[in-house]
């Protein structure tokens, strides 16, 4: 209910603080049989990083995972995987000064009426680095889907107004990762990191959009009503820090049309069964997946960091004036990628886990 | 995990296909002591009932709603609030022609893959009548939420490119109902009027846009990381049938922002507290309500029934060619408002329950 | 969270007062696939029916299952299986006297703490009337169940000191309901008889215990830690009113053994698999199934209504005197049978239902 | 789902296996603003600590609580609190000989039937060792219990036929304490002693009964129906190792009574309110608290583990003989009684975060 477990089935709770002695996580209801595979995830992990180039922060984190459970000789059992992450360059004394003004657009003021205290350090709970371990837990999820032959992968197609005018289409981790920027296509990746340094040399931060797309999910995953798939990818990615928007399948574009423009013909697949021509429905028909890749589109805001001073109040309300000194992304687009990633292999996770809705499909 | 039910702490079950014997909800977790105002739940109800205007279809349903218990006197008791409609006017018939083909852009083929089976008539549990127990679970939320002062109003912003062109806003029910398309400025209603008007003799649908914002939330409402109150809204408006994107705040036009324009500044509030002086956050600052609007933009594909022939399959996969004959809105976006409305009060009712966090506010 | 609702995957929800309008429930998780034998649910209401001789309350109740969604043509179709059953002998004026007395060993007292109200007609919600909704769903998961070969029965063992000495085992519903107290040998059935009409004569009533076996379960259902098979049973047996012990395999003399004496010495079981060569464990090793019958010992305190005066206090808290004028069943033993198998078979049909433990029984 | 959670608002997720790197949990939904007192949460796992005396296993564990977040300056923060237990003294090799037959009344069976592999050191996830976790999070629980004036304790009331013959009643922990055995019966205590001393010295190990009492609850915690607090009890306590029955208030005894003679009497408190003349309801009526003490029994089997040869068979069925070399108490009960508490704080601090069930106390 305090909301730091997300899944039923595939169930991942994280805890920690982004200057506290650790952050980590604990799946629940991996199934057993898995051969882990330790080092994915860590590469998992480093992708999210920071100072992996200039475009983030330098904050200075090995960030090695340890698991603590739920393996034997590298297999997992079933039982709960619990996995830790030392924090290590946490310099407190960064943040002090921020503990006698409220950080516009931050979480400070709402932690404060909600909780009565905080955790000022870093940002404490309410900081990104919160989703390293969301990505430990899609690191673990990923590995799971490969058995069924479903990929997640996203990619950043929009830094402000600097976009890849490309159809969304799923294109494999690698080579988005062939650009700092996380953007795949060559031209476009070169106008979003002068666009980033251009922000960046200003002290100031600027927002964008990523595409994520899960290929490989069969037909029938989801549910009818509340649990519509597309309402716990919602669930998802809305849980992410600084999301504005989310489109699924033609999205916007798709509430201009008609009816007779948008609706997806049913069409015999290549590969046996029943597909559809087009996929405006972004592969997701009546709450439950139809086979086709799911698309989603995922918009984030400027980062609320920036090094310009701000007008705000101070804890009992006097206003005053701010200026941030803290380590941050100018954009958070390109670490975004594998945190998105992660929450749409989660909630697939769970979809695949959840029990079978028809009676010949249970077995004793 | 089946997916019928929505919320923790005002927890609504519906059930109910739109040509079987009736639909209905239970509510749990409605808290003893409430007069309830029969006559403005129904009132609600009719604000969603097919056949009020030329827009809508011209299904004949009184539906009157019954309540079956968690009231004595008048007032509730804390147990389960169950309700029922009874169906009245299926016409079964009507579709009996669409079992041998797949709907474009329906449920029916995703259905049948999940539960080996499904109900046909009218769509059953994947028609838009399943929204009609949320209104009812809505209405008995805002009478709740009414306590605290929090009144949720939606209103139609956009059919296909026919736009309010508005900055988002609280405008009270009232003055959105004067309108029949439920749009509250006159000269744009009577352009949606033509254009859905436009549509409907073309035997087409269209999609569009609507507002919902929730005003008078107090700060300190919602959870800091899977439980995000942006995600609780996320979730519950993407269970809602043909939602293709969803804004918050400044939504998709933040995205394009730097954060030196986009962060909301704090200032003493006019009434005593602490206030910011724009709303880009939408109400929420690191998934907890600050006490500003709550501003939500959704939007819906158009309808997938149409009047045109269309190309489908059959069940095994045969290709085959469909005309649909079912009654549809043309646009679903008039009925939507009351269904959007229901649904944000269902998380806020759920968000005023949750437990406390601070441990001075517990009480034995 | 308000605690109508049981179980994860095949989920019951139940509403209702004992004098309202009907009680009622929803169940959510029930796989498409099963034609529904109403005729049978009918029939397992009819078992927990009042008035079904001289040991049961005399209250009339046709008690008609309706069902009002969830099925097309008789089958399930996986969506939300909501059922009905109307009040019809409500004769609230019997209970108005009590409404200027808590009832002692009842929930008036705690409902007005809780609640600060309550329906009095009745018992409302507390009525043991509430347990015929889980009747209902208990029959359906019956027959689920019937499909893995698992069958569950309970008979009375004791009435007050009056007690079958025989080794708990599974007895089929016929044979148990052969004798109306529910008692499958007759000479103790007759001396349990005899029992209860002293106590009914006298205006007084009586407590006892019964106990509820499942055969067939395979081994592997449940779970290791915190959702052990046998706290699920628990939580679902110690859910109906008026109990007061359980007990699970061995049970209380178990408890004085050794552990070279009680220990369940495993063996080749004749079907080809492994059984154990006693049962003290009652069929559950590690919160998981062993393939061995689930055997448990359930006890309940003597009715509280009974026909003489009693010490107790009106709702201010002033001592007065109260004579109970209500219809009430002087031993509950004999209808508790049906509403504990039904608990039991809610618990076992919910673990079957739980998602795989082990990847290689994932399948996409 | 997999069930290694316990609680809806305290949520404590337990992780670890006996012999694996650690075992831990995390608390989520502990309220804001505790000061959390280290040092008495230490001083709580001590208590269930093995090698106290020549009562139990001599396994040497400092077990050492360290808590990785959720707390700043010492205080509680709201967010989700998370600690460890490092495993030392893990002789893996006394294990090795067990893995080719299956232990009797052990959990090795059922756990390879359904995760189809485990891990066998020391038991896995199956060993009491698990149980640590769960201490901590209910010391955790007492510290804010105690804000509310309540105060949980057990002592051992029975070993094998070694019993006191007391009234179930409070008392407090240091009494207890001060016998090894954790009887604060004086002479019983050096009977239960030799009971113990004596199937030690023979291999063996034995049963027996605690009682568990909460004082201080205040009227009005619990739920009607499927979430009564007896059934919340019950769930937490039939969720530990080796439990064989549970009572609740007159238990076994009220089950032979007549309603005459059983019914608690409501009488004007004291103090000012409304009590019972007797506690046979146990504190609980109708599932909710009321105001008297909550008294539960529970009973544990004999330990499995013994130090002679016994019948089994192994992993492919083939009848083996097994001599037992691990560690193990010769009788758990000592042990048990902080592990019991522990439950029993975890669930009523759960009951007092329950949202309220009243309009009137719900505040903005």
């Amino acid at each position: 209910m305090a909301g730091n477990s997300f899944g039923d089935f595939f169930r991942v709770t994280t805890f920690g603080e982004s200057h506290g002695v650790a952050i980590g996580g604990v799946i629940d209801g991996c199934p057993a049989g898995l051969p882990l595979d330790v080092a994915a995830v860590q590469a998992a992990l480093d992708r999210r990083r920071p100072g992996q180039s200039e475009l983030t922060t330098q904050r200075k984190e090995s960030d090695r995972v340890e698991f603590l459970s739920g393996l034997f000789e590298g297999v997992t059992t079933g039982t709960p995987i619990a996995f830790l992450l030392r924090n290590e360059d946490a310099r407190s004394q960064d943040y002090e000064a921020m503990k006698a003004a409220y950080r516009p657009s931050h979480a400070d003021f709402t932690y404060d009426v909600r909780f009565g205290r905080r955790d000022p350090r870093g940002g404490g709970r309410a900081s990104a680095r919160e989703t390293a371990a969301r990505v430990v837990a899609g690191a673990v999820a990923d590995q799971i889907l490969s058995r069924a032959g479903i990929a997640v992968s996203a990619y950043v197609e929009r830094v402000g107004d600097v976009a890849w005018e490309a159809e969304p289409a799923f294109v494999p981790r690698a080579e988005v990762d062939a650009y700092a920027v996380r953007c795949p296509d060559g031209p476009t990746a070169e106008r979003m990191n002068a666009r980033i340094a251009e922000v960046a040399r200003a002290g100031d931060s600027i927002g964008g959009a990523l595409v994520v797309v899960a290929q490989g999910v069969p037909a029938g995953w989801g549910a009818p009503v509340f649990d519509k798939l597309q309402a716990r990818i919602a669930a998802a990615l809305w849980s992410l820090p600084a999301v504005k928007f989310m489109e699924i399948g033609s999205g916007i574009a798709g509430t201009y049309a008609t009816g007779s423009a948008h609706n997806d013909a049913f069409i015999p697949s290549p590969s046996g069964g029943i597909a559809t021509a087009t996929n405006r429905s972004g592969g997701i028909q009546g709450g439950i997946s139809n086979g086709m890749p799911i698309v989603v589109r995922l918009g984030f805001k400027p980062t609320a960091t920036i090094q310009h001073a701000q007008a705000t109040v101070s804890p009992d309300g006097v206003p005053t004036e701010l200026a941030a000194r803290g380590r941050h992304d100018p954009c958070v687009l390109p670490r975004a990628v594998p945190i998105a990633e992660s929450m749409l292999s989660l909630v697939l996770a769970d979809a695949w886990l959840a029990p079978p809705a028809r009676l010949d499909q249970l077995h004793p």
